[in-house]
């Protein structure tokens, strides 16, 4: 463990801001004494687009690189058109530092209200590539804007990007008390996609007899994760289906406000990236209305992923502690909460 | 309207064919006594394969043509690999009748359990797009099996399709009393596709000035099906994230077992097939406990596009009838609740 972090921080864009300043305040204050905590501040995003014509120049990925993990906010703006930050910025990042394993857990706190009756016990973690799948940029369109458009996009799988992602998601099943694995694929139409995702996950299956597993289609998967979700340990899925499943493990579970996420680069050829799930919300930005939460529980990941275990626990069990008072409490600001959670880790 | 309806039966697998039964005998039912109805029944599915190797021969696609309308009741069987029969008949039968629109209505009965607490107002629909996408079967793999397999699949989609779907949504909205229209697709990375999808979608919305517009990622879009249900009327998306969305859509309603569809060609020129979201559930085939509710409220959208609107709506308030009993009753056979519902109508 080493006992100094040189954090890179990317507030991007809306409520990003903020809640990076929350997730720093609490950050600094769980560290122990001894841990140096350097932090440089990345301008991208939004603003800096609009300034530069800039998403992310060479010279600062090159930069980013030294860094031990990054922090991110939140990208994206209506004002910048879809995709130009999406592509240009947050997916470079993912893509660049091959963060194949892009971590989620959800969990349903005790005290955390949830849509669904019944209030099932829900925590699970989706292992959702990073590197490959519909998000590669393949594509293209011709004739474009003319009634004979064809636009189409390009689904990349690898064996080697789908069995790296595979055996960490057995890894981690392995080690959890319960110890089970479900592939979730559309292995009946993306028949190419699915089959190699199933053989391959068959395969490596074999070196972890211990692990029980499980496949399901992306659409049924949906409907356990509203009416059984406590089915679920260990999910791994490809790069789409991770996203929209992990949307929706946050409904069922707090809510997007709480949902965390890590973009892993097992290897440590490349600095990790931690960032809450949820987007810049240009609505309530600037409000202090932001949850800074689920970037607090961010900040728990980066440091579970640095070495620092103790203090990744005494975070979390912060915000459950926290979440347990907040039923029936006076809303509080962004800031609020921040402070709140900083002052009692 | 014609006095006279030939129909094509393909129960397919599992419980498909006594959810079939059941959809018939109420059909049989509800028609007035001078439509005559003709039934055909085409030996499609697993066991056809089996025996023959044969999923959907040229003939009988052609003998099927000839008809006004298909019923299907599910297709799919662990004995068969996976794809299988999914793209050899189901996903041929909706590309080959040019089956464009999807439409898959989501209503929670008053008297129907959610797992949703707060009981949300839900009636919507999903109109599907049909026969693009990442449906299309384009993709393949090299150097299949071995360390270096790429495995692709292309989502292919056209100007030409988009907007006929699209302007079908329109149509829709405009019909119902709320008059509004959300695209779901997830344009900040899915650029080409997505972009064009937003453009058709604005661009035919001019046609419509009275229809109240939307447009949503499908993740954030999974997120308020969850949470916020009551917020949509008409949603028009692609064929995959339709897939996933009407399964998510039955899990927050009635469940699976209440989820109705139809794949439609509106030109006519090709026969309309309706079939249950389910799928053929083998685990309980044979044993009398499927639901044939879906089936029959697919008789339903049936006999509406047949032009049979009052048979339709018999239906369609016989269900309701028939689900507010069943709260705390019995649970009877998928016999017994098609007799009860086929008296009943
Ligand atoms: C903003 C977007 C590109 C991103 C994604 O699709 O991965 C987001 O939805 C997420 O889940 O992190
Ligand atoms: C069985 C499968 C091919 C089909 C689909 O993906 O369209 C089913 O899930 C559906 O929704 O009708």
């Amino acid at each position: 463990m080493s006992r100094s972090i040189n954090l890179a921080v990317v507030p991007g864009d809306g409520i990003g801001q903020e809640v990076v300043a929350q997730g720093l305040k609490v950050l600094r204050s769980v560290l122990p004494q001894d841990v140096k905590l350097e932090t440089k501040e990345y301008d991208l995003g939004a603003r800096r687009w609009h300034r530069t014509g800039e998403t992310l120049p060479d010279a600062e990925l090159e930069a980013l690189k030294a860094h031990d993990a990054i922090l991110l906010g939140a990208i994206g703006d209506p004002s910048v058109p879809s995709g130009v930050l999406e592509r240009g910025l947050l997916l470079k990042l993912r893509f660049a530092f091959d963060h194949y394993v892009n971590l989620r857990p959800s969990k349903l706190f005790p005290s955390t209200a949830t849509p669904l009756a019944g209030r099932p016990d829900i925590d699970f973690v989706v292992v959702r590539e990073g590197t490959e799948g519909p998000y590669t940029g393949n594509g293209g369109s011709l004739r474009t804007g003319t009634p004979a458009e064809v636009a189409t996009e390009v689904s990349v799988n690898t064996a080697y990007g789908v069995e790296r992602v595979v055996r960490d998601a057995y890894e981690r099943a392995q080690a959890r008390p319960r110890k089970k694995l479900t592939l979730v694929h559309k292995n009946n139409v993306l028949v190419y996609a699915g089959h190699m995702w199933k053989k391959i996950f068959d395969k490596v299956g074999q070196e972890y007899p211990e692990v029980t597993t499980d496949y399901l289609h992306v659409d049924a998967a949906t409907i356990f994760f509203v009416t059984q979700p406590e089915r679920f340990d260990v999910i791994v899925t490809d790069n789409l289906f991770g996203d929209i499943l992990t949307d929706l493990a946050a409904a069922v579970t707090g809510g997007i406000g709480l949902a965390a996420s890590g973009n892993i680069n097992p290897t440590g050829e490349f600095p990790s990236m931690f960032e809450p799930v949820h987007g810049s919300a240009p609505d309530i930005a600037g409000q202090g209305k932001a949850d800074p939460t689920a970037t607090i529980l961010s900040v728990a990941l980066l440091l579970r992923h640095l070495g620092f275990e103790t203090e990744a626990a005494r975070i979390e069990e912060t915000v459950a502690a926290d979440l347990a008072e907040r039923d029936g409490a006076a809303p509080r600001t962004t800031d609020e909460i921040g402070d709140a959670l900083a002052v009692r880790v």
